[in-house]
């Protein structure tokens, strides 16, 4: 029997503790290729290089003598594109991207750079799975979520998930011991209030940062933040197709 | 009675022949406020700034002297925060988005800057909608589109859309003779198959440019990508509750 062909990518980078965490939770289930941003590439969503070429490196003893890594110098979707295309050859068996540092729970799977990879590999028909963990930290303890990206993992690969869907798995910031197990979920209702920090920079001209506060709108049983709240890691499956069904009789009523 | 206040915004840059058009076609709708790109931003997705700050520059003379206009040096998306936050200080009352040089029809919707920003309003709870020509030439004759956007947007200031979501607007490379009005329509089933194209820089390091093939995976009469082959206009509208609640049942047998 061959061994499953596992790629990994991410949004934080080929040199984020959390890729390193992801490599070391899968890389008995299969043979692990990276293929990862060569640099920090947060909040990017479905974003692709179009406007400019891409370089490829060979990353060398990074991720163990077994695991064949290379870096792209785009965004998480360029990486699942061109490791199908030029890297790998074909599909993979299993795409996982992560381990994300911070959440993508709720309204951020839409800004998350993680999120779009698994996305696009859904969109190509490949298994994939987003993990994130819910703390910013860089040196954030990826313990508990490295055991349940195993599991998961190994499950997808025994019995298969439904094809064009993504998962979004997010991982509670506590104590594996006090871990409540996986929770199936829908996306939460929540969102960001902007307030951009606004200041001059040394040349008197002003400049505008990006802040925000984030809010749950309805903190409701079945969603992901409430899952997490209460200790439990948040499964939400995410599709492609973004037609609002609901609303397509009403519209027919006004155009 | 006061009148509309409208924010314009795009992913081709201000200084695209789509986005004056845009402006010209809701200009007498209400008080026009352009936000835009400084530079082109197609494909960016639902992409944010988060690790670099922004710039706002006054923009004067390009969109006559009743319009004020603005250039941001970021994505579509930070394009619509930096406008609500430091530009309107207030939601405005319809964000029109586009005019897209190029088809957002069926997946393109997921790489698409234009209707990310939409879609951004969407979630702000600003009605919202997308414009775009099924034409890339950066000369297309914008004739129709404009009529197409004068209208839809007088319907959604008169009678109101759903909160929550955001029309994506594909309007066919036709005549304004041969259009057969406008059809609703669920995203079509569709995907792009990548095909890099590797060369050698002048240091003869190896570059990849991506390329590829758009597919319709099963063109049906209720989809954007029949409605435009048959000479229709295209509304679709879009939501950012990406939950595949289909198959939370299915995965909770898994999991």
């Amino acid at each position: 029997m061959t061994r499953p062909l596992i790629l990994v990518c991410n949004d934080d980078g080929i040199n984020a503790t959390g890729i390193k965490a992801l490599v070391e939770a899968v890389q008995h289930l299969g043979d692990v290729v990276v293929v990862a941003p060569d640099s920090p590439q947060s909040a990017k969503g479905h974003s692709i290089t179009i406007a400019e070429p891409l370089r490829l490196h060979t990353i060398i003893n990074v991720f163990g003598e077994n695991v064949k890594a290379y870096s792209v110098s785009g965004t998480p979707v360029d990486c699942v594109k061109l490791a199908v295309d030029k890297v790998l050859h074909r599909k993979p068996d299993l795409l996982v991207s992560g381990i994300n540092h911070g959440s993508n729970a709720s309204i951020n799977v839409i800004y998350s750079g993680t999120m779009s990879a698994a996305l696009e590999g859904a969109i190509e028909g490949i298994q994939s799975v987003g993990f994130s963990l819910c703390d910013y930290a860089d040196d954030a303890d990826f313990t508990l979520a490295k055991s349940v990206a195993t599991h998961v993992c190994q499950l997808i690969l025994d019995k298969k998930i439904p094809q064009y869907i993504a998962l979004n798995v997010n991982i509670p910031k506590i104590e594996p011991k006090d871990h409540k197990g996986i929770k199936i979920c829908r996306q939460a209702n929540s969102k960001w209030t902007e307030s951009y920090i606004e200041r001059q920079d040394p040349f008197r001209k002003n400049y505008y940062w990006m802040s925000g506060k984030f809010e749950i709108v309805k903190m409701e049983e079945d969603t992901d933040e409430w899952a997490l709240a209460h200790h439990f890691t948040s499964i939400v499956p995410v599709q492609f197709d973004l037609t609002a069904y609901k609303h397509l009789d009403d519209l027919k009523q006004i155009f």
